[in-house]
């Protein structure tokens, strides 16, 4: 039989209502035919809640502890899935990330996977029983530690485990119907896509939608496990992302969507010496921090003072180590100040057809014009192009580069949406 | 450094405030001079919660499911003691029952220790870690699954880890004092006993007093494991569980405590043919259901009728198994009918110096009729007299044997207690 691995999300399993229907999906599945591996999140806030008892007993957790504490979360619901089933008249049996075989490195809290073993999740198919696996964690092979694998990674688990299994495809359950041309929640017309390139929804996933991890793109990409983006809450089919070749379906569209994040800042060093070494020691300081930077800009050094500004972008929630880390250097290089700006977004326009058809950028610009938002800062790669921009204009710029690139439903009916995208 | 295995039960862990409490007692203990390891029970009322939602997906969860989602109790609470310690600055390293090395049999919700293999624990001592164990889990030694030991096994788990690492004392922490000669509820003028002997705190675990779990004290008599019951809410001794040759302080009283039990039931087979053979089928037939019979009484048979009755009591809990296992040979034994009746109680007299001392029994019984309380079923051993009695007067019969063996606190001083016993 064909393995089809299933993931669902903290919101489809929210409570004992939102199990059931799990399981019953899940049985549907096994009745068409099909072994069945399910990844599961915890339950609806319970990850949130298990943070937030640790900060109660202290602000700094050990890493390794934290990471003891919040695998209980897929051990309470990976559990009561497995019971649902089996209630239903089916065996299911559930296993730890550790039982399952996902073998990570050290680094808890953001565990990378170095290998699957699913040797007791095979031996559970054989015996015909449904396997009910714990997302988001794994074992480490130096130390047989629990860890876990950072926020949003069960997406990740599914898809490694189904590259490892050998499945047909990995099904990425939520409370959405599919990825979106833009978030439906600013671009009511939105579409949903039936088919995106692993290429473009790498692009959307680096740049905000939330629809799916990053790593698990990056993951199904290389082992080329076609991904199945769909809702709990429906039975209609959502988006598939699969190999460029594949999306024939998607030539005629040039663009195929809009993505926008708000979780950024951006920093600039006013004021740094023009000379060979100065910027370089600027981002090597950054790099031993581990901030993960995004675009870079180096103004044009003005001749006349011998001095030039650089300016970057990072996610917020490292602000504040990059301006402590640079602001210990700013004897070292020499430079004026420091300035640091969380009120900026950033809005990506992804579309594997920019390759091949000149005038993307200026039409999106020309859009943005219009609407009256202004650039700050601009980087782009083969099937993108992203903007930074005042965040209090994120919604319109996407609604002006959605509405200019004919992404609008042209059915008129507007999307229902009230998920969270997870 | 001798080795301290110290057991915090959920109350004493049932939110951030209890858990830093423990912290700074466990601590302390190592700032004496002694390596520490560490079993906690889930906190509060978790388990129960854990148990109601599995109620909500399904009225009868799978066994090893249920051990799965049960298990996530203590990995909550023994990563939040670990946290706490570490941010009173001493290292401290949490192990769920598994990475501890207790392997048990395969018995999902009531599985027994086989084996203590605690590598991993004795490497965190040997790092000058302290070491936070889950109670009340281990894994099966031939499944590889993770089982729970059943309720209120924790006391177990420390005392078997205690004697498996030579450990100098087991202490375990409950919101009590320590043992009573009664339970204070009942008597206000109970006294805390200093120290009891082994063989009498088997009679009291096994005869209703909750302070201790029944396994637990077995198992420190078989590996000769002191045990030290005291309050997490104080600094004061609390009573010490030793071999009755180191009791010595104890040979001046008689009798160590009265204890009692209101969850046991009666169930009469009337009208049992009075042949060879007949009450074998009875009791073969109770024994294939694993109901735990505790006393069984056999009226003297009527030379009349060749008809006679056969009592016997048993827990509460399993009345209904036992009923209906019984119900289906009346057929073939060819009895009346059957009588349950589960409003009936246990009083209990224990105590070492009863071996020596006759005349304890008619004693006892004068002061229950005295109180004007009926006996319906009698049992001893060596060191213990129990009644079965109408429910309805279980207080009044404790009160009036406390009373006549003189085991009242002369101080005059009510016992302030508030506790639960856990």
């Amino acid at each position: 039989m064909s393995i089809v691995v299933q993931k669902y999300g903290g919101s489809s399993v929210a409570d004992a209502a939102g199990i059931k229907r799990v399981a019953q999906r899940i049985v549907a599945t096994r009745k068409k035919g099909h072994d069945v591996v399910v990844v599961v999140s915890a339950m609806g806030d319970t990850t949130d809640e298990l943070r937030d008892l640790a900060q109660q007993v202290t602000p700094i957790p050990p890493p390794r502890e934290l990471d003891m504490l919040l695998t209980a979360g897929e051990r309470i619901s990976m559990a009561l899935v497995a019971m649902a089933i089996n209630q239903l008249g089916y065996q299911a049996r559930s296993f730890t990330g550790s039982q399952a075989g996902v073998i990570t490195d050290s680094a808890h809290g953001r565990a990378k996977i170095i290998d699957i073993t699913p040797g007791r999740i095979e031996q559970a198919i054989a015996a015909g029983d449904i396997a009910i696996v714990a997302g988001f964690q794994g074992v480490s092979q130096d130390t047989k530690d629990v860890t876990t694998l950072g926020r949003g990674a069960s997406d990740t688990t599914a898809v490694a485990l189904a590259a490892a299994l050998g499945a047909e495809v990995c099904e990425i359950y939520s409370d959405v119907d599919g990825v979106f041309t833009a978030d439906p929640r600013i671009v009511p017309k939105a579409r949903k896509l039936d088919r995106v390139s692993t290429e473009e929804m790498l692009e959307m996933a680096a740049n905000g939608a939330k629809i799916l991890h990053l790593r698990c793109v990056e993951y199904g990409r290389r082992h080329n496990m076609p991904i199945h983006v769909r809702s709990t809450f429906s039975q209609k089919e959502g988006t598939w992302i699969v190999p460029e070749q594949q999306g024939a379906a998607m030539e005629d569209a040039i663009i195929s969507g809009v993505a926008h994040d708000k979780s950024q800042a951006k920093i600039t060093v006013v004021g740094v010496p023009d000379k060979v070494g100065e910027a370089a020691r600027i981002f090597e300081t950054l790099a031993t921090t581990a901030v993960n930077l995004d675009m870079v800009v180096q103004n044009v050094s003005a001749a006349a003072t011998g001095r030039t500004d650089i300016s970057f972008t990072l996610p917020r929630e490292d602000g504040q180590t990059a301006v402590t880390a640079l602001a210990a250097l700013q004897e070292q290089v020499g430079f004026d100040k420091l300035l640091y700006d969380d009120q900026i977004g950033k809005v990506s326009l992804i579309g594997a057809g920019m390759k091949s058809h000149p005038g993307i950028t200026a039409k999106f610009f020309a859009s943005l014009a219009a609407a009256g938002v202004n650039i700050e800062m601009i980087s782009t790669s083969e099937i993108r192009i992203s903007v930074i921009i005042d965040e209090t204009q994120i919604d319109d710029a996407v609604r002006a580069a959605h509405t200019a690139f004919d992404l609008d439903d042209s059915d008129g009916e507007a999307v229902v949406y009230a998920g969270t995208g997870r």
